[in-house]
């Protein structure tokens, strides 16, 4: 019998969903813009794409943070397996202290990063059938994972000329007997903006009317910097059961760190009675855990990091926020609608009629970067199709030269009047 | 209208996979074991039922290890997001020293743990129809996985009187058109097998009749200590595609730190063209990563750790191996097919009929855990019931007081003759 190598046959072919779903994620497409970059090009590369602060010298974290590492390192204790729901010290530390009643234990979960903490609640709700109602535009993750756990998605708007506050009567529209949860981020990703106390409670008496619970996406937590003060979504809990998520990554600018939590703000208990605390109890004890040392530095990370390092950051972050305000004023194609007050990103719309040449989004971003070597995301990413999101947590002096480099890209492909 | 809040209905409901899943994972089992302690007995608890040696004296990581960590953490250069493959200096490390060929940075994804890289894998090979073929016994987290992922298991048997080889008569039975890849886990766990060179070659060339890929769990790489060394799947890499899976848990004693790996040795190429290689891309381009500064230390962690470290740790699993091994001989109910020559578990089957009011392997457990403070894991959760699962990875004084208690209790219950 012949079986040289050229006959052999191999009988598995990969899940096409991931190679696909690889391509519009992010993470992907900011790959092919890196990788569209114009080699020839001696000017720095300028990150405009994702938020990632921690590489920039005007952004570092603090070394309470980093000497809680080495602590926890050193002690021995941290080496061991976690617990599914992460370790007892580290759940003990939330801070609930905005909250008008006090979180137990028992109501933190602990994460990979916020990212698992999506993964979890989103699997946690899909059911046949069950329909999440999603903010449009929004954080792409919660669509990666409710098509790979196929939980129907509906996109509500964020209303661009309300600073980005929810649709609510699309959100009652919406729904029906089958919708369990709505997503909200607060501060915005990726729109800047920051809820009012008033709206929140709004966004809580439309979930209780719907019979839904609330998903707060609180990564930026804290990182506000207007006049917009930040309500943690958990202080309407006695009204409908909320879900907050975060992080450390942004506010210790250490996303790399990979420490998130998922914590339930429910004084009635409305949780534990759908089964919902039972199943992230189960889907943690079958999934990756956060390293253990990490966990066993939180406490010190969060009671021990004095306010100034949180106070430079946010001064920082408002000074970016208002010079990439003002100078996307002089760029004629693109147009914010609502100064940033909160977290580390800007939508701004693209007026493609003032262009020669740029077919959409996605165009403008793959030609910027390759003639520009600036990276943008296109708005596409987020629910936007022909918007972008900018971040501006980067080196103010990096910042300015981006924002003119997409001011000469504009000059350059400008239609003649 | 009234809407008080008794009246108030709420619509979602909670995916009860995951709740029943973790009824009969070995955490969800081990947490009851541990739930039916007695709470009146002075004794330590004696943890014969999971392999976290981080904890005792006799087995702790290496300063280098520890050293590395401070480093990377120290250089600021780590706090950053990760790349969805991990970073290139860590992927840059892998030990291709044992294997006939160069492995590239592009042969390597960083995992969350081993735990992910299962999950990778599984994910990637779940199509409608598709089968793989698991060991029984075997590791939990791939029937997890295969069930949440609709990926069809099918089970073949390891041989106790054949050192836990696998049967491949029974592999190929097994198999059909649908098949898509086998997995073997050496050293072993639960069973403390190393394979041979040649059995290792004949499950190559299996797979290759077959059409299929090796998945080899190899998370207790050179943890060995009989009389067979350990040989990496990957040397039969260009017979058939070999996905191997590892971690730095094991080895450097550090089960917290959740840096795992999938490695594709496949000189020809095989699974790039099945699209193999791009959807592990993708899944893991939307997936949580392993800390950045966890990833940052991995060049030392590899390169520099000392062969004396190894060795020490080799010398204390080969003692309290052997202590396993000789003092189970003493205990009527429990018979050891094959001495442990790798890995931290061995595998011993429970003769029900020499005990009196023991249902099975479960009630086995709950009762010695209860009675005499000692954890041990029923064998039906790694598919072999009226089994028992025990490691001896623990000091070796508490190994042995551990043994003799389940002598007592096997004396306390036994049927009279």
């Amino acid at each position: 019998m012949e079986s040289g190598l050229s006959e052999q046959r191999w009988k598995f072919r990969a899940n096409e969903f991931y190679t696909s779903s690889s391509t519009i994620s992010v993470r992907g497409i900011l790959g092919r813009l890196w990788g569209s970059l114009s080699e020839d090009n001696p000017r720095p590369v300028i990150p405009l794409g994702h938020g990632d602060p921690s590489v920039f010298p005007c952004f570092c974290t603090s070394p309470v943070a980093e000497g809680a590492i080495f602590e926890s390192v050193s002690s021995g204790g941290f080496n061991c397996y976690s617990y599914p729901v992460g370790i007892l010290p580290a759940r003990r530390y939330y801070l609930s202290k905005d909250l008008p009643y006090a979180l137990s234990p028992d109501d933190v979960f602990l994460t990979v990063g916020c990212i698992q903490a999506i993964e979890v609640i989103i699997s946690v709700l899909a059911r046949p059938s069950a329909n999440i109602l999603l903010p449009r535009p929004g954080f792409f993750h919660y669509e990666t994972c409710a098509s790979s756990s196929n939980l129907e998605m509906r996109h509500f708007d964020l209303l661009p000329e309300r600073g980005w506050e929810v649709d609510l009567m699309g959100v009652e529209k919406l729904a029906d007997e089958n919708t369990v949860a709505m997503v909200i981020v607060n501060p915005g990703n990726p729109c800047g903006n920051v809820y009012s106390y008033d709206h929140l409670k709004k966004v809580a008496e439309m979930a209780k009317k719907l019979g839904i619970m609330v998903i707060s996406d609180e990564v930026y937590a804290h990182l506000v910097f207007g006049n917009t003060p930040f309500t943690p979504m958990g202080v309407f809990g006695s009204i409908a059961p909320v879900l907050t998520l975060g992080s450390i990554s942004k506010r210790w600018i250490v996303p790399g760190w990979r420490l998130g939590w998922l914590v339930t703000t429910d004084p009635n208990g409305i949780l534990t009675k759908h089964g919902v605390v039972e199943s992230i109890k189960g889907f943690l004890s079958t999934s990756p855990d956060p390293a253990t040392f990490i966990q066993g530095a939180v406490p010190q990370i969060l009671e021990k990091t004095p306010d100034d390092f949180f106070s430079r950051t946010i001064d920082v972050l408002k000074q970016t926020a208002d010079i990439c305000y003002e100078m996307i004023k002089d760029i004629p194609c693109i147009t914010c609608p609502y100064k940033p007050e909160g977290s580390m990103f800007v939508m701004v719309k693209l007026n493609l009629s003032m262009l020669d040449g740029v077919k959409d989004d996605v165009d403008f971003c793959m030609k910027l970067s390759k003639e520009e070597s600036v990276i943008v995301l296109p708005g596409v990413v987020v629910g936007m199709k022909n918007w972008l999101r900018i971040t501006f947590t980067i080196e103010p002096s990096l910042l300015r030269d981006g924002l003119e480099r997409i001011k000469a890209f504009y000059e350059r492909h400008a239609k003649a009047p």
